[in-house]
């Protein structure tokens, strides 16, 4: 499929995956490249294409036959709207609907194995070709019953569902399937994820629960403040894919009344690791105690197993305070890639290692504090390039930060603030040391401060470590390190 | 284990199916020969025995041991409270626990095979010896995940869980394990089911979800009206194990705001089939409306499917009104009886008969209308015996009720009505068929009724139909319905 979030899109979900293929999910903001390569990898038989996608489709369509001999096209469209388009053979959705026989419609669905494949999805590393996950029956249908426990997030059949999380995104979070296991109503809002669009969708299908990444409900909760108006249906909130800021989980709560459930995952997870449910004791803190806790990610979903490693393989405690590589186990987290690539990805006790550092409290909420690769690993501990990057932000004559680790003679590693200074602002290296000094660990503080123009970015918008790693490659940081 | 409900006996759920053995529970409420047979044909190696069932056992402790050879008996106590016992090598528990060497508790829990057997029930029917259902870790597991869904029980970490039902039936309902899953707290009531003992506990621990039959709740709400005193930390109860009456729902719902969770199970469905949550749209009706829904045994838990089937195996449609035998599928559905006692339970599409006959409406409320066996069959349509008896007791002259089917050479089976009188009165045929006339549907209507002084019950206090038809074996019926 490459399809935007709809009912069709729905649809296709259950019936390819009903009768024993597997429905394989494309995101359309692949590059060209990229896509081929994963239509061809994944041996797609038939692409279920939305109106928005022909263009972009009919312009691949010979290298994705080469990719994928045979591959046929469907158009998500009915006869009326079937555009006049290049791609070969290119049938039309609502016409092959009518072509089923009434009789089929009373032959019950087929039985498999609970271990046959249902679903694939790829992820996107920052090198190297896509790798696929390969979802099964088995892993789909438990990953569901986790999402409707009570404590997770507690989809029953009076909800009104909202995933604006893209369906070819990680099965939407596993929506589509919690919703049709708690017998909750779904709302799809297509290709309108712009915040006035959002809007009339979560009011007028009196929604109670959405779930999406922090920017869209950026774009969301500004113009609610614009517009003066609120969402009194909603119970919830679901963010995840990166982490929401205090601000934004302060304004569902204290100003639209909505809890937020602040949640982590992977492709490589179904992809729900950990929801941000509020232990009951937690409940009824104040305001700013709660969001101490609704910052982290969340605890493990009953199923999923969270272990924190650092380099030697030695497991951290519980404190809140200890980092290390965050590693899952449980029966819908990935046992390895499609045909194998990449090889073993599970040590011999079963656990998967996420490519995240966190730290897990007494009370099991698990907070992302880095990156593994992007870590600064620093006479033996860790340090959090996020938390330094938040706290520079946090200066008003900083636009944009970012922090690298450079290699030291004696502490192995050390961290290199990167600043962009905000327009027409001037900011010292003292400044900003003066500025960080009262907010991280002494030994937290960078040993330098570059300034630049501009900071490199991903496809994604996020900053390039990688990038930047290279651009400041055999720079030397100053020596008063040592010798403190 | 031959236990109350205790942390003692939670200890043993866990650590006797956690080392990989078979947590039998033994129902001390059993005649002594089907203990016997029990603990013989399970093939018990050891029993963990509260204080208060220590003489019961003692006197039976030679048969056991003939049955079960090599069987051992471990007091549930602490060495101050150890009886002096006749229990050939009786250990105390407490004792055994502090010759656990300290790094026991660091060794991990072992894995097994997710099939291997966790846990064992015995279920006794009216005829033969009782029959074991065996559950497995994945049963287990799947039915604690059914019932933590916000659709069912929906428990979670700030819940506090009382199992008024014993922990040796249909072990608790799964609450031992449903609550662990959540996280929720567990009170447990020991010996003490009065509604005094019970109030003080549910108030005292503040309990926010309890679960038991209707007997259990008749004393409580009766303790609470006399006493003047309400549940206000209660969020919903649980009422299953037999029809709970409007009249309780009622109170619960209206005088103590605390919702009913009606529900619906069998030992050989681990037990939860389904669980009286009502949908959203149906959560903002009157009272009555909703006391219409919540006198059905509920909508079925996701991962259990139901049909109705007819004589014939005709499939009964959903529409609140046609009855058929209930039939369930699912992963917690036992497939056979331990050892194959019984032979196939299953029919060749994996659907297990449940004895119960039941409505199913449009919107999935399933109502139990009659034991397969009591139903009276007549002229191809079934009368519920239930719902009739029910009628007739409503009269004030009526003390007690019951409904069997006589053979009738046209219709098959026609109802008769038996009757005992309320004291000092003498109820007429006529004036019971005339309260009965407009009650329930003409051909419903008894052919004849009888007068008797008491009706058989057995051990468990109910009316036992067995004996009532043996006892009216050969009773001719009149013959007017042929004429009608």
């Amino acid at each position: 499929t490459l399809a935007w979030n709809g009912y069709r899109h729905l649809e296709l979900y259950y019936a390819v995956s009903g009768m024993g293929a597997v429905c394989h999910t494309l995101n359309p903001r692949l590059f060209a490249e990229q896509l081929v390569y994963i239509v061809g990898h994944a041996e797609d038989a038939w692409i279920f294409v939305d109106l928005t996608f022909v263009p972009q489709l009919e312009a691949l369509a010979p290298k994705l036959q080469e990719a994928a001999p045979g591959l046929g096209f469907v158009v998500m469209t009915d006869e009326a709207h079937m555009p006049d388009t290049s791609l070969p053979g290119a049938r039309c959705y609502e016409r092959l609907m009518m072509a089923v026989p009434a009789s089929a419609e009373e032959d019950p669905w087929p039985l498999f194995d609970e271990n046959l494949a249902s679903s694939l999805c790829y992820t996107s590393g920052t090198t190297g070709n896509p790798k696929g996950v390969l979802y099964s029956h088995r892993s789909t249908v438990l990953h569901a019953l986790g999402a409707c426990m009570a404590d997770t997030l507690g989809l029953w059949s009076g909800d009104s569902v909202l995933p604006v999380v893209p369906m070819f995104h990680a099965n939407a979070w596993g929506l589509p399937y919690a919703a049709a296991a708690a017998g909750s109503k779904m709302v799809f809002p297509g290709a309108a994820l712009d915040g006035a669009s959002l809007y009339e969708l979560l009011d007028g299908e009196r929604v109670t629960v959405a779930a999406g990444v922090p920017t869209v409900w950026l774009a969301l909760l500004s113009h609610l403040k614009a517009e003066g108006v609120a969402l009194p249906h909603m119970s919830r909130t679901v963010i995840g894919g990166a982490a929401a800021p205090r601000s934004m989980i302060r304004a569902f709560e204290e100003d639209l009344g909505v809890p937020v459930l602040h949640s982590w995952g992977m492709t490589e997870t179904s992809p729900l690791g950990a929801v941000g449910r509020l232990k009951g004791k937690d409940q009824e803190r104040p305001l700013e105690e709660r969001l101490d806790r609704q910052v982290k990610q969340g605890r493990g979903v009953y199923g999923v197993e969270m272990r924190l490693v650092d380099d030697e393989g030695g497991i951290q405690p519980w404190d809140g305070e200890a980092q290390g590589e965050l590693q899952v186990r449980g029966p819908w987290v990935a046992q390895e890639y499609f045909k194998g690539e990449g090889g073993e990805i599970l040590d011999e006790d079963g656990w998967f290692s996420t490519g995240d550092v966190a730290t897990l409290d007494p009370d099991g909420y698990m907070q992302i504090t880095d990156r593994a690769k992007d870590v600064i690993k620093s006479g033996g501990e860790w340090i959090s390039s996020i938390e330094l990057e938040n706290e520079a932000m946090g200066h008003p004559e900083v636009a944009e930060a970012a922090v690298i680790g450079l290699p030291h003679p004696k502490w192995d590693e050390r961290p290199l603030l990167v600043v962009v200074p905000a327009p027409g602002t001037e900011p010292t290296k003292d400044a900003l040391l003066e500025h960080l000094g009262p907010r991280v660990a002494s030994w937290w503080l960078p040993d330098d401060i570059a300034f630049v123009e501009e900071l490199p970015h991903t496809a994604t918008g996020k900053v390039s470590k990688r990038q930047l790693r290279q651009r400041f490659e055999g720079y030397e940081l100053p020596t008063a390190r040592d010798e403190s």
